[in-house]
């Protein structure tokens, strides 16, 4: 693994999958896993085993058919969530167990009545514990985003000498700004013996919409994985998106991080994901929504077929989406109208453009969208007698 | 006004309505203005005036009824969309004329076929045109996400001469990092003659997600006004999301920004926006997604009900969501599910407790979301005969 990969760590079976009405079979699920292998995701975290025996069996079919990708199964700091774990894991190649537990004041006084001693010999045993069923165990310290800088480098240190492999630092409340999160995560790189012989990963929560820049500034300063779903799904307002992050990643080269996941795969995903779950992407979804690629404005329009990366910083075809649409409503101008009407049959002279362009405004006033069926009615109204091109 | 505050200025019926599909008819722009001046919000972009009748006769119809916030309406460097926009504006209480054109060089290339010295005369004749009308001008400058640090600072600088009170830094392509947007707004901060007394305003483009993300970098290094929409909706992946922006600077104290938004009417703005627009929010949308404030996993329940904070960073009722959803599927734990079996009406001891979360697992294992329905079928399957409290 090159120092600037970035591992891509897909939580839509797990994260994803609790939220409501996300709810899938293990039929669906499989599809999925399989899906997430092809697209070339590192980890899939393919459920939480001991949640239900449903959840139990989806897992271990999981790791059955998985090619390339680590699977991994969530625990609790809990013997008996990791001995479940372990089972439901035992036929994947590349197996991982998920284990931890919280680490912020407000998780300790409030959900565990503990102390931060107590908490960290609770981690330490689960690792322990975890790693003697498999070799790959990744520790997540619950609300590391709330929880101090200089405790947090403790609970690393200790981990990573209990054995664990990746350390997790979940914002699970979604409550830091992107500085904060970057300047954690170069403080235990900075602080924690050992540090570079595990991998630390980025595990955003989206409740503010910060969770992408996050897992970005994560990865600026020095995370090499970040955990994310496809279509940003999870619990509340979700997790940080997979599309999100590997674009960025791939538009900006000069950070010098990068993934191994195919892109042309992105769409396709997303909408097997919101198909299986019955869970719509907003149209204004960044990479995989409806209208990402969409150009409605007139001025927008006129720049983008006379060069498309006036407005357009991602080739469509990049995430598998076959052209950027140029839609038609009240606020397209004429270098759209014509470029629209050409494509169905019109080539309008500069005149009969004018003339068109006004019908066509009275129209669309009246309409969210003039589709094709609308242009000819238009030049039925205004008698224009344009030289047919189809 | 306080050096702390920042500017909300909403673009929702301008960069928002001209998406595919939201086009709204003048009655219901006049709805949402009314409802975004109540908001609080300081500025209202009311539409682009010359683009066609219909969008004129809206501006002028919201400037009549817009109490506290200033009506703002779009225009090219073009005369005569200068002149229409004035007129569509004559009766507004605080009047303002946004005009602007490209200054990258990918705009000044292919879009214009200019040059670097033609754009700013450009400029310069538009602020002076609308100065001529309206003491407050906003200047944008398009694609500055991409122009040049060096340039776009002389064009500021020229602005500013030309009389411009804002001067908008828009990332139209949502091409920027948040680390390089700041460092965009600092560097005009410290090298544009005059900046401190205009407002420097973010119009930041959620390609890549980083729209809310860079507008909060922009603040931070000087910033005092960001161009926003309600759901974030606009042009391709939408604008920066207006209930993202207000909530983290509440939300962070420290980072001494507040804005005059009343954030109770945050949820029912939402509502009616997508309502009007026939525009979904995705329920795992920051804030005002159905799913935003809903617990789902068995980990997470069980900290909700014994302390919010621990997975709440933010009180529902603060953005006006009544309470927060505990929903029950198969990853939800005992505490939830004797939480919810308590509201509507059973009373469960330690050990009938045992027996109902098996069999409630059978069930949500089938199923999506258990509802108040199946618990009541649960208790007849179970034979459990449990306390009834309500």
């Amino acid at each position: 693994m090159s120092d600037n990969k970035v591992q891509i760590f897909d939580t839509t079976l797990r994260d994803g999958e609790q939220v409501p009405g996300c709810k899938l079979n293990t039929q669906q699920k499989l599809v999925i896993a399989k899906q997430l292998d092809y697209l070339g995701v590192d980890v899939i975290e393919a459920g939480f085993p001991v949640s239900s025996p449903g959840d139990f069996a989806s897992v271990n079919e999981i790791a059955k058919i998985v090619k390339n990708a680590t699977v991994c199964g969530l625990t609790r700091a809990v013997e008996n969530d990791i001995k479940v774990a372990a089972e439901a894991l035992k036929f994947a190649k590349k197996p991982r167990i998920h284990t931890g537990i919280g680490t912020s004041d407000s998780h300790i006084k409030y959900k565990f009545n503990s102390t931060q001693d107590q908490v960290i010999e609770r981690g330490i045993a689960a690792v322990k514990f975890a790693k003697s069923f498999v070799e790959d165990v990744e520790f997540y310290a619950e609300d590391a985003g709330r929880t101090d800088n200089e405790f947090l480098a403790r609970v690393c240190e200790a981990m990573i000498k209990a054995g664990a492999t990746v350390l997790n630092i979940p914002d699970t409340t979604g409550y830091c700004l992107p500085e904060e999160y970057g300047a954690k995560i170069k403080y235990l790189k900075e602080n924690v013996t050992g540090i570079d012989n595990v991998i630390i990963s980025c595990h955003c929560h989206n409740d503010l919409g910060l969770a992408t820049a996050n897992s970005i500034s994560g990865a600026i300063n020095g995370a090499r994985q970040i955990e994310c779903t496809i279509n940003g799904i999870g619990e509340r307002a979700g997790n940080t998106s997979l599309e999100e992050v590997v674009m960025i990643m791939k538009q900006h080269p000069y950070l010098n991080l990068n993934t191994d996941i195919n892109s042309r795969l992105l769409y396709e995903t997303s909408q097997m994901v919101s198909d299986h779950m019955g869970m719509m992407v907003q149209p204004n979804k960044a990479i995989v929504g409806a209208n990402a690629f969409a150009h409605s404005s007139g001025i927008h329009q006129d720049g983008v077929i006379k060069n498309r990366e006036t407005y357009e910083i991602i080739d469509p075809a990049e995430v598998g989406v076959t052209e950027s649409a140029i839609v038609l409503t009240a606020r397209s101008g004429r270098a759209a109208l014509a470029y629209r009407a050409k494509k169905v049959g019109y080539e309008l002279t500069k005149l009969q453009l004018d003339d068109v362009y006004k019908e066509f405004l009275n129209f669309a006033d009246h309409k969210k969208e003039v589709i094709d069926e609308d242009i000819h009615q238009i030049m039925k109204n205004t008698n224009v007698i344009a030289a047919v091109v189809a």
